[in-house]
C-alpha cells in the first residue's frame, strides 16, 4: 500500500539478501532492515520484526532461500525448516510456507535449488499478495451493504494489526478497508491499542494514516461501550490460525470482542487467507498458544519528550506479569470467515464449501 | 492496609489541611501531597491525585471542610459544593458527600459550621473504612467457599483499582481478599492493568505488593483466555455507579470481562458500598459516561531506564484518539452485588431488600 503516496511491500529481495521494514520502529521511525542470512530471518520473526501470519510464512520462505544460498544439502534445508518453525507456534503460515519450500526444493538437483528457492519465495510473497486482494473484494461487499443502509460513515472496528504490514501487501482484516475506501465508501476505523505489543495503536493506526483512512486509536477496553451505544457496525479482524471448525486463534483479546459483537448483535469477521486455515486441527483448543516474555506487559516504549524512542516500565518492580498472546474465539461468535474465495461461516462445512479439496 | 508493614489511609486531616497519597506519583515514587483549599481538592479529584469512587466522595467532604474554613455562608458552602461535582461525573458518590455534608451544614448556625465540617468529614472517612470491613467480611465467604473445594490457591480476577487506594481504607473489590487472606486463605489475584490510565498495573499490583498478597499483572486483553483456560475462580470489581436495576457502571472493560466470566460460567461479583448505588437511577443506560482526554491513550507514564518518570507517545502523530473512561455492564452478568449488609442479586429486588430505606 502507500506510504506518502509511495506503492510500497514489507518485504522485497534485494540481489542476494531481503529486505523488511523493521516493524519493532514504527509508528515513530521507519527503517528499512536487511536480512543477509537465516539466522536474520529467524531474529527478524522471533523478536517481531516482520509479525502477522501472512508475512510471518513469506519472510520464512525468504529465510530458505537464504540459507540455500549458503548450503542446499536436504540437512541444511531441513534444519533452517526446523529453525524457523521453532521462532513461534502459533501462526501455522510459518509450518505451510516451510513445508511448501521444502516440497519444491528437496526433489531438485543440487544445482537448481538456490535459484528456485529465491524463485518459490517469490511467488509466496506474489500470491499473498493476490489473495489479500481478493479478500479485499469479498469483504468490501459486506461493508458497501452497510454503507448502503445508513447515513453517514460506516463504523469498524479491528483488533491488533492485520493490516498490509501483517502481509506482503493489502492486508487480510484491512484489505476490505482499503478496497471499500477505494470504491469511495465513507469508512471510519476504530483502531484497538492492542496492547501488550500495541500493534493497533502502533501499525494500524500508523498504516491507515499513511493511506489516509479516517480512524480512532482506542483501548482495547472501549470497544464493548462502543458497541452497546451503536457506534460500530462491523468487526473485522485477521487470524493467526483457524482450526477446521471454524474456531479462530487471534492475538489475545480477540475473543473479548466477538463475545461483546454477539452481546449486541454486531457482525463479527473474521479475514482468514487460506494458507492461516489448519484443515489438520479438529478445533482451537488444540492450537499452541505463545506465552511471551513479561517484559512485554511490564513494560512500554514510545517517544519521549525529547523525541527519542524510550521504554518506560509500568509496574511495580515488585509484581510479576503473564503475557499469553493469543486466544481463541469459538466458531460460535464469528458471523463469517473472508477467505480469498468468498465468505463463509465459521463451521466445518461452510470452510469444507470452499476448501473442498482440504477435507 | 499495610506499606511495608504500616498501617496507612489513602486521606487524613493533618492540623488545618488535609493530606492524601498522591496516587498520579505511584507505583514508582509515594508522595504525600498537602491540600489547603476547596481549590486543591477540586484539582486532587480532577486530575485524578485520589480516585474510587468512596475516596473521591471522602476527598468531596474534605473540600467542603477547607472551604468552610474560609467561608462558612450559604452561597459559599453551595458554590463549593458545585465545583466539587463538577470535577467527574460519574461517580455517585461526590454527589452523595456533597449532598450529606450540605445537609449537615446549612442548618447549623455559621459559628458552629467549620467545626462541625471537620468532623462530618471525619466521619464521612470512618464510616466508609467500617463499611469497606463489612463488604469484605462478606466477600470473603465467598472465596472461602471456593476455597473449600479446590485444591491450590483461588484465582481471582480485578479490574482496574478498588483497593485500599480506592477508598479511604479496605478497598471496595478488594476488602474480601484482604480479609480471605488474613483468615489464611491462600489466593492470587489476577490483576488487569486497566488502560489507559493503568490503574490496575500501578495501584493494585502497588498495593497488593506492599500487603504481600500474590498477584500476577496481565494486560486487559487476557482474562478471557484466562477464563477459558479454568485459570479464574471468581472476579471481583468495583463500581462508581450501580444502578437501582443492579446495572453497574465501573472502568471502562468491566463489561467486556463480565461478557467473559458469564461465557465460561466464572462467578462476577460487584462490590458496591451503599452510597455507591443511586437508587434514583431506573437503569444504568441513564449514566453519563466520563469522556477524558485523548491523551491517556496517545501516552503512557513508566520509569525509564535511569529511574526517572517519562511520558512516552504510543500512537502516531496523525492519529486521533478517543477515552471513553466507563462502561456499564448489564445486571444479567452480575453474579451477585456485595455490599456492607451482605451479598444481593442484582436485581431491583436484590438490592430494595437491603436497603428498604431507599426503595
Amino acid at each position: 500500500m502507500n506510504i506518502d503516496g509511495n506503492p510500497t511491500r514489507t518485504i522485497w529481495p534485494a540481489g542476494d539478501v531481503v529486505e523488511i521494514i523493521d516493524q519493532t520502529r514504527l509508528p515513530h521511525e521507519f527503517v528499512v532492515k536487511r536480512l543477509r542470512s537465516l539466522d536474520d530471518a529467524a531474529e527478524a520473526i522471533s523478536v517481531m520484526r516482520v509479525r502477522g501470519a501472512p508475512l510471518i510464512g513469506a519472510t520464512a520462505a525468504y529465510g530458505l532461500a537464504l540459507a540455500a544460498a549458503r548450503d542446499v544439502s536436504d540437512a541444511a534445508l531441513c534444519a533452517a525448516g526446523d529453525s524457523l518453525i521453532a521462532t513461534r507456534p502459533t501462526a501455522v503460515n510459518l509450518q505451510w510456507a516451510v513445508r511448501r519450500m521444502l516440497a519444491r526444493l528437496l526433489p531438485l538437483p543440487a544445482a537448481q535449488r538456490a535459484a528456485a528457492a529465491w524463485a518459490e519465495a517469490a511467488l509466496i510473497a506474489d500470491e499473498d499478495v493476490v489473495r489479500n486482494q481478493a479478500i479485499g473484494r469479498h469483504g468490501a461487499a459486506r461493508i458497501e451493504a452497510i454503507a448502503a443502509r445508513k447515513a453517514g460513515p460506516v463504523n469498524l472496528l479491528t483488533h491488533c494489526n492485520a493490516g498490509w504490514l501483517a502481509t506482503v501487501d493489502w492486508g487480510t482484516a484491512l484489505a476490505p478497508v482499503y478496497a471499500a475506501v477505494a470504491a469511495g465508501v465513507p469508512l471510519h476505523v476504530w483502531v484497538d491499542e492492542t496492547r501488550p505489543r500495541n500493534q493497533g495503536a502502533s501499525l494500524t493506526a500508523w498504516e491507515l494514516a499513511k493511506h489516509g483512512v479516517a480512524h480512532t486509536v482506542i483501548a482495547d477496553n472501549a470497544g464493548g461501550h462502543l458497541m452497546q451505544h451503536g457506534q460500530v457496525d462491523l468487526c473485522i479482524v485477521g487470524t493467526d490460525r483457524t482450526a477446521a471448525n471454524g474456531d479462530v486463534c487471534n492475538k489475545i483479546g480477540t475473543y473479548l470482542k466477538a463475545l461483546a459483537a454477539h452481546d449486541n448483535g454486531v457482525p463479527f469477521y473474521v479475514a482468514a487467507p487460506g494458507p492461516s486455515i489448519d484443515f489438520e486441527l479438529a478445533s482451537g483448543r488444540e492450537i499452541p498458544i505463545e506465552e511471551r516474555g513479561a517484559e512485554e506487559v511490564t513494560h512500554i516504549a514510545g517517544l519521549d519528550a525529547q523525541g527519542r524512542l524510550a521504554s518506560v516500565r509500568l509496574t511495580p518492580s515488585g509484581s510479576r506479569a503473564a503475557n499469553p498472546a493469543f486466544d481463541v474465539t469459538p466458531a460460535r461468535l464469528v458471523t463469517g470467515i473472508i477467505t480469498e474465495r468468498g465468505v463463509c461461516a465459521a463451521s466445518r462445512e461452510g470452510l469444507a464449501g470452499l476448501y473442498p479439496e482440504c477435507g
